[in-house]
C-alpha cells in the first residue's frame, strides 16, 4: 500500500496492524509477499487507474491505456526481484466506452501480456456512469531468497538506477501543452516495465534493496531510507537523463529500477547486467549512516527545493 | 471472470486463451486456482463496486459499503471450498469522500475483516473526479483436494442451498421504493458471506460442484450446467424463502452457497452442517443428464418466464 495519498492511509496501516497477517509480510514494499511452498514466494500488487486523473481519453489511445495498466503493475513485481506470472483485471465502463474502446483496450492489454508472458486469470467488468475505472492486480513468483525489500539497504551501498530518467514526466508536460506526438509524450503513454532486469537482479546477492521509480528519485529514495533506517547521498550530475534534471528528480512514472548494491561488486554487476539485458546501470550515489538525504552536484553540496535546487 | 456483462467478455476469454496459463486454471469459476506448494492451492477473485451502479451514498452507510466490498469477494473464496486469508483494496475517492466517508468505510471494511480473520495486505488509494470506485481482490487457501469447481456436478446429485433466499433482492426493491429500514433492506446492504460453511463443505468429498448465488438461482445454476455438461430439475416449492418466489429465483446478491451433493449422503450432510455451523441446508432439485433446466412446482412441470412462471 503506497503512503503517498490522503492522510487516512496512516490510519489504514494502523487498522491493518490490528488484523491477522496470515503469513503475509506487513505493508511497506512495492508488493506484499507470502511464502507458498518450501522456499517459494508469491508477491502481489494492485493499482487503480481513473479516467481524467491518470489518463485522458483524448490524449491516450485505448491500446496505450491497456498496455500501461499492465505495465505499472508488473513494474512493482519486477521491483521485488520476482517474475510476473498473472494478472486480474477489473474495468468499469460508461456506455460510450463499452464497444470499440473496450475492445481496443483489451487488445493493448493482451498484446503486452503476451509479450511479457503473463496470464490473465480473472477479473470483473461492470458499468459506470460517466468515467472509466481500471484496476489491475499483478501476481509474481520467485524463490524467497530472491525477494528484494526496501528495508535491505546497507551503509556504503552504491545507489543505482536502470536506464535513463525523466522522459515520462517531460512527456506529461508535453501532453499538457498539447504536444501529443513528441518522443517523450509517447514514452509517457507507453511505460515499459523492467521485468527482465528485475528478475535478473533478484538472483544477485550483491543487490540489497530495490524498488521501482514511480514518483521520482527525490520521493522514492526516501522509502528505502525510512525502511532501512539509513541516509543517502545522491550526485545530481550522475543521474542519467536527456532532459532538465528536475524531471528526473521529481517527475514520476519512469518505471526504472532504483536499487542498492554492495559497492565492491557494482562494477562487475554493471557489466553483467549490460551483457545479459542490454540495459545501462548508473551509480547515482551511496547509502550513508546518518538518516538524511544529501544532494551533491559536481562535488558540491546543493539544496534541492520544490522548484529546482540552489547551491549552498 | 464473470461472463454476465457486455458482449466483449467473450472476446476477452478468447484473447486470454492465447496467453500462457503459468499454472493457473482457465477462467470459469468463482475464483482462479493455482497450485502453490505440494498439494496446496491458492485461489483469487476480484470485484469492482461503482457508486451509483452498485451502491448509493444516500442509501448505504460508509460502514455498510466497506463491509459489503469485503463480503462479496470472500463469498467467492468460500464458494471454492477455500478459506479467505487476505485482501487487496483499491479505492478512488472524489474530494467530498476523502475525509469522514473514507474513514468510516475503512472502519466497516476492517471490522468485517477482523471478524472473518482476513488480513489486508495491500492496496491503492487515489483521487477520482466525482464518484467512488472500489476494487477488492480476495485471496484464499486450501488443500488442492478441497477445491470445488462448477464443473464437478454429476448426474443424480442433489442440488442444495444454504440458508434462505430472496431477502437481498426484496431489500433492493424496498430501497428503490424508499423503504431503507426494512429487515430486507438492511440484509441487502449487509450481505454476509458463508465463509465457515464454504471451508467446511470444501472438506466434504460428497460435495461435488459449488458456487455462490450472486445473480439468482435461475441464472447461477446455468453456470454449473454449462461447466459440468449436465441438466437440472429444480422444485420451486422446495426453495427456502420468506418472500415472493421470484426474488429467490431471479434476484441476486443472496451470497448463499449453491452446491451439488452425492444424493446418498445428502441427509447426513444436512445434519452435520447444521451441527457444525448452525446453518440450514435445503435440497431444491437434482442434476439430470439432459442438458436443460426444468422447473417443477408441487410435482408439476412449470414454465419460468422473466415476469414469473406459468403452469403448462
Amino acid at each position: 500500500m503506497k503512503k503517498s495519498e490522503f492522510g487516512f492511509i496512516g490510519d489504514i496501516a494502523k487498522l491493518c496492524s490490528t488484523l491477522p497477517h496470515n503469513g503475509f509480510e506487513p505493508i511497506g514494499d512495492d508488493c506484499t509477499v507470502v511464502e507458498c511452498g518450501a522456499g517459494e514466494a508469491m508477491v502481489f500488487t494492485t493499482d487503480m487507474l481513473i479516467e481524467d486523473v491518470h489518463f485522458l481519453r483524448a490524449a491516450s489511445s485505448p491500446e496505450e491505456v491497456g498496455e500501461k495498466s499492465l505495465m505499472v503493475n508488473i513494474s512493482d513485481v519486477a521491483a521485488m526481484g520476482a517474475r510476473p506470472v498473472a494478472t486480474l483485471l477489473s474495468i468499469a465502463l460508461p456506455e460510450a466506452a463499452q464497444g470499440e474502446w473496450a475492445e481496443r483496450f483489451m487488445q493493448g492489454y493482451c498484446e503486452a501480456s503476451a509479450r511479457e508472458g503473463v496470464a490473465l486469470v480473472g477479473g470483473d467488468t461492470t458499468a459506470s456512469r460517466d468515467r472509466i475505472s481500471i484496476n489491475v492486480v499483478a501476481i509474481g513468483r520467485a524463490p524467497m531468497s530472491n525477494i528484494k525489500r526496501r528495508s535491505a539497504a546497507k551503509v556504503g551501498d552504491a545507489i543505482c538506477v536502470t536506464g535513463r530518467l525523466g522522459i515520462s514526466s517531460k512527456g506529461l508536460v508535453d501532453i499538457m501543452f498539447g504536444d501529443l506526438n513528441t518522443a517523450a509524450a509517447k514514452a509517457h503513454r507507453r511505460a515499459q516495465a523492467r521485468t527482465t532486469e528485475g528478475a535478473w537482479l533478484g538472483k544477485c546477492e550483491e543487490v540489497h534493496a530495490m524498488m521501482d521509480i514511480s514518483d521520482g528519485i527525490a520521493s522514492d529514495i526516501k522509502h528505502i531510507m525510512e525502511q532501512s533506517h539509513v541516509g543517502a547521498t545522491i550526485n545530481l550530475d550522475a543521474i542519467p537523463t536527456d532532459y532538465d534534471i528536475r524531471y528526473a528528480v521529481s517527475g514520476g512514472e519512469d518505471y526504472e529500477l532504483l536499487f542498492t548494491v554492495d559497492a565492491a561488486h557494482v562494477a562487475s554487476l554493471r557489466q553483467a547486467l549490460q551483457h545479459e539485458t542490454d540495459t545501462e546501470l548508473s551509480v547515482i550515489g551511496h547509502i550513508t549512516a546518518e538518516e538524511e538525504l544529501v544532494w551533491m552536484d559536481k562535488g558540491e553540496r546543493v539544496e534541492l527545493e520544490l522548484n529546482g535546487f540552489t547551491h549552498f
